[in-house]
């Protein structure tokens, strides 16, 4: 007898009963899941945070693992709910990008949520992540089938926010896609897509700020030097030894990050 | 077999031990538990925000779920320890009103815990959530019946912390219960009790601000207007567009709100 | 059947999704695996404060339960990765005086964590707590026994920040461990070597501050009075009734304590 897993994305904090309602609902649906958060930090409405940090963490699951992901800004309007299937697990949440960093890396199949037998009813205005999301994910850990929760559908969402753009010949025009809790700034510039940076002159922009050293481990540079690493998940970030480049750079979530490489 | 199920909510933070000592604590009596934290974000010793969030929460859990709550500023003293079965759930904790909102809304019975084999040993005078509430509640998930725990009681604190009170013909003085991450002012107005506000004209005051709009969704309204919406709990929320509400007010839990209908 | 239990300990806070990466590890190896965080909200780098939460917490856990504990400022060079066995339980994490409280304290094997069978390939520069810590720990909860993992090492270090200093006849210096989420300052002074504070005259001076009265419990004393009390750990902690003493004093982690007996 396999254990089930459900993970927990959102932006509902942990000082509020909202996450302890949604794992109430999954185990009364499937009370052998285990429920593992990854994060209930995503700051209010950032979509993209929240995109973000589902897509680092999949890939370290075991198959057939039900990750439920709720920033969900559009509650009570018309956006759809939405399951994805990829990479052998599924991926409930809104149809508003949160999921778009699973979509646009995988072959996916996206399903429309429809059939209401797997809600919890009456199905409020303001919390779909009882209602709705947390139900279906427990049904799916509990083994129901993804077609029996609703159709494939093409339409859904597709962002841009994912990728650097080509600004010039030598330019690329990339985000900066979450400040983690040591002050690294994670920027989009993923290293699959700028693998020969370590052999090359370049210079990542953020601000006034100019950086140009690519670093191996946190410790090669002296304090308070600037430097770009590759960051566990790929991407690459700035750091800064011993400190804060966040608080040195006063940057957010959301800004631009240019690179140039000669 | 089933799976038992504790959850704890506390005012003990996340960055001290206190709430893994806990749970090592009720493993070690009940090993296949399942864990389920609904906060640990109290505001530390406010009973009222403890008891507004295991109220709203233990609804969704199942049957015989083992719920441990302990805000517990007079831990040391002889406020006494206690057991409530209501709703075919049980609730532990301290009698000091954390529990009220349980047995004001169930049908309710309250047992004084004093059977000491349940206790871990030596009883500190300081961590009672350690020594008295977590192993008591692990015994109870493992299957003890609570007749063993200790005998019924009547005069366990009934405080009046829950409900607005009429001030005149058309006026009520309720409270801000909880604010939410997301600003929301969870008032202790509930729409049980005012069903027809939709088809009413009123107005809630909180501090110099009138609000007298009850919205449906929270993307009613337009940015920075402030309105009213029936929370998924029930209560009665003052939220602002795409804002914080209670930054915007300045106000705390705790603090008044006044009604008027006409 | 036994339900194997991995605690966490990280400097990594909760809102990125390290922890919930290293958690999908663990269970991709050891599905039936009993989860329970510790505390990752260790200030970053602060292998003391790291080292106290562990040594206070693994004693209210059963017999065989692994411990992970993960700051590590040093990641990435070559600061080895330790295994320690130690009152019938396991400890894994960085040899950078982590895991010293529990081996200063109690009988203790030490190993070499060498066997690169039981880590996550590729292994990062930078996260080794998802790719070497969190992998070895669940093969220690799955069964694995300690000797695979590699040899038994004496040269494992030894830090001295975990017992007050003798200064004269009178006086020890000792330090602040941790401030607690109440504000209530843990000295390193523990009962055990001053067991008869209580009956004696004595001062504790932590900055300007002189504090001469022990307490039982914390309403004994009136608002805004200073007081010793000995905490649910034995160390000795600095309270001022209803209010924070950390922030009274303004004092940090780190910072001396000199007492002073007659």
């Amino acid at each position: 007898m396999t254990t089930p897993i459900v993970t927990l994305t959102t932006d509902f904090g942990l000082a509020d009963h909202f996450v302890g309602v949604m794992k109430g609902v999954i185990l009364g649906v499937c009370p052998r899941a285990q429920l593992v958060d990854i994060s209930h930090g995503v700051t209010p409405f950032e979509i993209t945070e929240g995109a973000y940090l589902v897509a680092q963490a999949y890939r370290y699951f075991p198959k057939k693992t039900v990750h439920l992901v709720v920033v969900d800004p559009g509650v009570g309007t018309s956006r759809r709910p939405i399951l994805v299937e990829a990479a052998g697990q599924y991926f409930v949440g809104p149809d508003n990008g949160v999921l778009s960093l699973v979509y646009s890396q995988e072959k996916a199949r996206v399903r429309l949520i429809s059939d209401d037998r797997y809600f919890l009813k009456p199905v409020s205005r303001t919390f779909h992540g009882r209602d709705i999301f947390s139900p279906v994910a427990a049904h799916l850990a509990a083994g129901v089938a993804p077609a029996k929760m609703g159709k494939l559908i093409e339409d859904y969402l597709r962002p841009t926010f994912e990728k650097p753009q080509r600004a010039g010949k030598r330019t690329w025009v990339g985000r900066i896609l979450k400040i983690d809790r040591f002050g690294n700034i994670v920027t989009n510039f993923h290293v699959n897509e700028f693998p020969d940076l370590e052999h090359r002159d370049f210079s990542l922009a953020i601000g006034p700020q100019q950086i140009g050293v690519l670093a191996h481990n946190y410790t090669e540079c002296g304090p308070g030097e600037f430097f770009l690493i590759q960051g566990s998940t790929g991407y690459l970030e700035v750091s800064v030894s011993q400190g804060s480049a966040a608080k040195r750079l006063g940057c957010e979530t959301g800004a631009p990050a240019e690179l140039m490489i000669w």
